[in-house]
């Protein structure tokens, strides 16, 4: 608050602000927050719409400024007191302590640099509280000079940026997504000789089990999670250690090294640092990847929520080979109406993610020289992409899937009934032949055996012998087989 | 072709090739081709891919370069045979004989200065041509001193995009949506008494009629019409007459009042000249409007397309309320199968209209200073989106709409069958006691009627006369006559 | 909180929950809360990220509780009592007074019927309260047969949607733009006599004044409001009175041109009753449209931001025409910084509703029979679209335009030095020798006019009398005259 | 052509047509083409904009038919004379002989069927033709049951996609951007000690050298390279062998393997059989992140193209430390403009690979039940973004980034200049004193070490022994070395 009307000598004297102070000069900053004047004018300059930056992105900018602590101590630029204090306070930054001091707006300098000086400011107070000083006299820790040592956000930031990927990929997404994998694998073995009648352009083909179905979903999200870890790869790279343009200038030697094998150590994930520093400030190539490898995941869930939900469709005029589980009313004006509800908010969720991914790949592509300051949307929207993702499937896993049963009435009458079941013909009568004996039975609203027989093609003892649903599906055991052996958990 | 092998002399002893020249030097084009240095080089370097700037860009800039001599000559810039030279080669490329002389890529400079100068130099040649003068000596015209004269690719290049886009719209999509509306038109007319089940959530609901439901389709394509029609307004303004920046360097005074009426009176189409030159020139705006409005018109198909083939769906194991035309052997394995092919390439033809409308709106975005640099992509995607989404439009209505019937006898069944028409009972017995009925029918796989009775809160007497699907319906007639006043064609 | 542990019994008796119901069955809430069951199983079932419903959505339904219980009451549905206690509630919800009792996700139901019927259960509630009754009891007023009486949530909630949009940009986005139009505009007339270079293809080009330049933002962002405007009379059309799929099923004669009629007369805006109500449940199209229209000034703003800071780039090592405000240190490592931040928050903000936009278009399309199921994702993009860009314009405005400067010294020297006044000798001497006096000048650093003496073409007082870049910028206040006139704001 | 008004029998007997026939009936065929009844019928009801489907998708279906002769040859299910017809007829169409015989439209059937029956036919036909048979006879070689033997679309498309999709990305873009990236890093290592500003956010920061600011862009490429040879792991898994429905239904044992080991000894690429063919026929999520990874590409060249071109801009306006090459007169109405036409394509291709790639996804996502539909538009769009990316490198590399040169004295003159050359003071005086040195020098137009002594912070000599551009650039060679270890060619 930059106090145009009350006389801010007022403000301070009544206890309700201090004065901090940055390069600029001096700003008042409610008395009870940790937070220092850049901050403060951040707060001030940027307040647009209510997306806030993450407060996972400042848990991950916790383990970069305790990492450079401990280097900058370890190499001697900063002495073993200064780095305890700031190492004590990050601690709390990272354990979430200290999230009500980070208020900023997503939308402010592309750099992230408000955030990188919030948590340097929250830092340093926090120590100097610590230690017994006084907030905001920059004493014993400067929040540039000591906590920001050997640093600019230009590097750190997307480094935070990464930490705070792969933590949110390993804690919440790739979990989530295992869990409701290993449930319709589940549901998918338990299923694998129920005989259905399989559907292609939306129209009657040729049967399948409901297993052999249900392991495409399992084998489409196997895949998804893979490339979630081929993703993570790209981001253990990086940039700490390049500072204000990749150089390293104001960093002590192997600094980029040293502070990557820290975080490596804090974090428990295998961070290195990246080769070019250039083009890790530069650019976000990887997140850029790391987007689209969460989009191919919402690809995939949009098919698979869709054929769930029209799979269900009724209960009277439509598929209903699966009944959903009735969670709530479905309608405010048709009594006893249930619908697909966890499917259309997964389908919505996965559409926003495509939405989300689209403004990460255009931010990603508007670097300038040797910074891309597109960096909080970025982030912003890969962390949004990974919470709505994650806490989709969980409920689609516990509100859909859990309680999904089939209609065998349903699945038994359309396989019956089906004239697809011709194509066992094709290898005794040929296309043309078997096409006709189809035709006819369409027309004439028969039954293909009827059809088959009045054809002349073929006698009933032969369409019996070669016509036996059960025996067109191939090999659902086989399948399941090797579904198993490649999703074994060891391939990672 | 710069030659670096053969001596240039013998390719042009042997009449193979001919010399141009423009400020940079001389290229070799081949003999019998009338453009000159500027498209040579152009096509040497920038062989990208194998898509062409579209020819109607072409012939609109036919209408700017006639348009521009005209106003020369009048103005007195030009002297009355130049000018009349020059319209007769403009004339010429207007009606598409001169197409074979614009081979440029859409993937040239941003300004599209190439294919203005293939313009400039094709008509120079041509005219030089007619007048018996040796192709290549720019006498007795001059590509830019005369040709182009008082322009710039800068304020032509975006007029020749509207114009372009004007006609592509008023003779293709306009008038292919307009005859597949009221072909869907007739078809709700037809139909507008015939109950079916209503579905939302894809779930069984309250019924409402085949032409009720189809009057939904009307109605979107008809706003989508509006929507093309308010696109039209924003493209009639022409950049025509700033030139290089906006402040129409070297054009005589009224230049770009003259040229927008000119071409006015040219193409039939209320052309004006845009308010601000440095919008338009700097910007695309218009464009990206217009691509919009095209997109929502996607958006709308999409909708359409699906209800169609999901309708279809079956023939045995699926809704199949409509039976779409079979046109073609459906499946190579699958013998007499038959699929909604049309409905598919409506569906990705759509979807490409959105992929396109995607990369406008970046590139519109991508502006810089005096000049948007993105224009051959924007008018190329444009016009691909109209030309793909009318040629499905005249598709899909000729090889589906056209031979849609319904099959009564499953939209009775799904009728007499459903739970949703339990929703009449509301008004009687309160939500809550329909909705156990509904619950009831539904568990034990009763009859709507059976439950009703089962329940104890109504008879059977007081059932069937609250429950006719017929009235359930609202009033039909009076849905058509709404929409018929509205879609009043003086409305535009 | 369907609790499986504890005892339902204790957690009532100790006053924390109360017990509500719906036709599934009873569910605990907590006992200070008004919402009822079906909000608590919402709750419960779609926990998904931390987005909320926009309470900006509620106020918007509070108008249509409001007014479906003025006209229910006025036909005789609805006793007076009942009606007045409805409204008293629903004028809370309007002020939002009520907006704690609005807690449900985004992701939820695609028809947002759990939103519906929440504001039913407040309402309900706040009404059972008002009237001396008791929580839960659902007498007098009842959330179903009553609050929602004559409604579904088919036809309602894309009515609050309208509603809902018109507001927020009636009272956010269009006033802000109109703001930081008027300021540039301001600038842009203060400037118009401010000789510069111009820049096409990002080089130098010929010259215009700040004024021209800016008139072009100006014009971009007044057509842009055109088309919000464009965009509002799309959303006039209400859908209320369509009741479950469009027919009116349950709504007394005239209901839906009565309610949309008392809607207008309750926001001042002029609500319709939509023609066709099947179009209006079954798709989106006028808000995919609006998101469109908002889009384009989001394309219009990135244009204008990239400008202003690529203007300002420097100080020393770049364009530097512009000073932009220092609003806050630019770097936490370079000391003395100044970074164009507010031009980069306005890019983010720009890209951000680009990506919601894409997401607003591809739910818009995946509507299906009677139903549009995306309803969530697209009121929340497009209210989030509408938030981020009206703040980030009074942002915009008020840290960046408002003090922008000009650097006279840098305008002139680029004036001065630069060779494309070549252009006001191409009259006199031709395009050709033109370009050989430029490339001279280019080639050996000479200054123009040097080279265009030493080339032979023109003498010293030709060339003196012929470059006069004030001479070159055609007529800057005739383009403010004709935006002016424009601009008149009975225009619209 | 349906002829209605001709009698067929005229046209056959003039010699212009011969009838054809499929299980629907009989077409007339132009007599000198080899395609059979589906493909004339395809022709006729999608006449579709002018997009056809991409030859190498025709040439990849050529494996997939010579593999599947040979396969069932093998087993005994085809004669080995006809297998050789097959064979023989399938090699001219892999190399491209019979290209004429392929004039489908991309937006047909959503399958490819009817591309899949082109090729059938042909093969037919063709083999027909070299046995000495009359073509449309379907004697010795029918197009279903021999050319089709054990195959459906339904399989076969989605392997001939991943097989030209492979060899489009091996044998054209892959190569292409690894020769770009290569020219580029030789410029990177020729450039490697040249000092420069640095820029971030636009404004002037610490120095690079111009080697290590071209090294970011090499690593950029080099990343995306790895990308995509990552997307080609996915695409080796091939659906052939699952037919109509993934169950393998009229196949003989191990056929899906035993065709992958074919495909892959054909084309040389280590081909599999697909884990899962459910997945692999009714997703096409390995095409969908194949598109994502050639995004990513396109991410980087926008930012890479926008630098080269920002940083060439002027000539007297602008940065101006690049010199770009000048391959054509720049302006029509500019005399001697040059203009970055290189980098406007490159950003052009870049946006449009972003559009083609957002309707891949969506696409993606369309599957339903058995099998995505939406085939013919992720192939026609990645073959097209693959193509005009790979010629853009191409034409990038041989028009732009060969002839550029650094403008020495502009790159010295910007350096020296510099007021962020005032970080190297932070270590020894802090960074809130530094940072009044900048706004010193700022504000009062001096040099940064006249602002230095006059602050009296720092001494003249203190100054001199600080503040070295050269030394501020860290250690380029080291950077190189680094690079040069991780582009190890085995490495892949």
């Amino acid at each position: 608050m930059e106090s145009k009307n009350n006389p801010p000598g007022d403000l301070v004297d009544n206890g309700k602000y201090r004065v901090e102070t940055d390069s600029m000069g001096s700003v008042l900053v409610p008395a009870e927050r940790l937070w220092g004047a850049q901050t403060q004018r951040s707060l001030i300059h940027f307040a647009i719409g209510d997306n806030r930056m993450p407060k996972q992105l400042y848990h991950a900018y916790g383990y970069v400024k305790k990492a450079a602590a401990i280097v900058n101590a370890k190499v001697g630029k900063l002495s073993e007191d200064k780095a305890n204090l700031i190492i004590q306070a990050a601690d709390e930054v990272i354990e979430g302590k200290l999230d009500r001091e980070f208020p900023l707006y997503v939308w402010q300098t592309g750099s992230g640099t408000q955030s990188n000086m919030n948590v340097n400011e929250v830092i340093a107070n926090r120590a100097i509280q610590i230690s017994g000083g006084t907030l905001g006299t920059k004493n014993p820790i400067h929040p540039n000079d000591d906590v920001n040592l050997s640093q600019s956000s230009n590097d750190t930031f997307p480094t935070a940026m990464h930490i705070a990927t792969i933590i949110a990929l390993s804690q919440q997404l790739i979990p989530q997504v295992q869990q409701l994998m290993d449930l319709m694998w589940e549901k998918a073995k338990s299923w694998s000789h129920i005989v259905k009648i399989g559907r292609t352009h939306l129209q009657d083909a040729t049967p399948l089990t409901v297993g052999q179905e249900w392991s495409g979903y399992v084998a489409q999200l196997h895949q998804a999670l893979e490339r979630l870890h081929q993703a993570k790869k790209e981001l253990y790279e990086l940039a700490a250690g390049g500072t204000a343009v990749g150089t390293g200038i104001n960093t002590p030697p192997n600094f980029s090294t040293m502070i990557a094998e820290e975080i490596a150590k804090l974090t428990n994930h295998p961070f290195i640092t990246a080769t070019n520093k250039y083009a890790a400030q530069a650019s976000l190539d990887a997140m850029v990847q790391a987007s689209a490898s969460i989009r191919s995941l919402a690809v995939a869930f949009i098919k698979i929520a869709n054929d769930i939900r029209f799979l269900g469709c009724g209960p009277r005029a439509g598929i209903h080979e699966l009944q959903l589980p009735a969670n709530e009313p479905g309608s405010s004006i048709m009594p006893g109406k249930v619908n697909p509800t966890q499917e259309e908010a997964m389908l919505m969720v996965s559409i926003q993610v495509i939405g989300y991914d689209n403004a990460v790949a255009f931010a990603g592509s508007q670097g300038n020289f040797e910074l891309n300051t597109m960096r909080p949307i970025i982030i912003y929207n890969v962390l949004q992409s990974i919470s709505i993702l994650s806490d989709a499937c969980k409920s689609f896993l516990q509100y859909s899937i859990e309680g999904i049963q089939l209609n065998q009435a349903k699945i038994d009458q359309y396989v019956n009934r089906s004239l697809m079941l011709v194509t066992a013909l094709t290898a005794t009568i040929g296309y043309d032949k078997a096409s006709e004996i189809a035709h006819l039975a369409f027309k004439q609203n028969l039954s293909l055996k009827e059809a088959a027989i009045q054809s002349g093609y073929i006698d009933e003892i032969e369409f019996d012998r070669l016509v036996q649903p059960e025996q067109m599906v191939g090999n659902p055991d086989e399948d399941l087989i090797q579904l198993t052996k490649k999703m074994d958990p060891n391939a990672f």
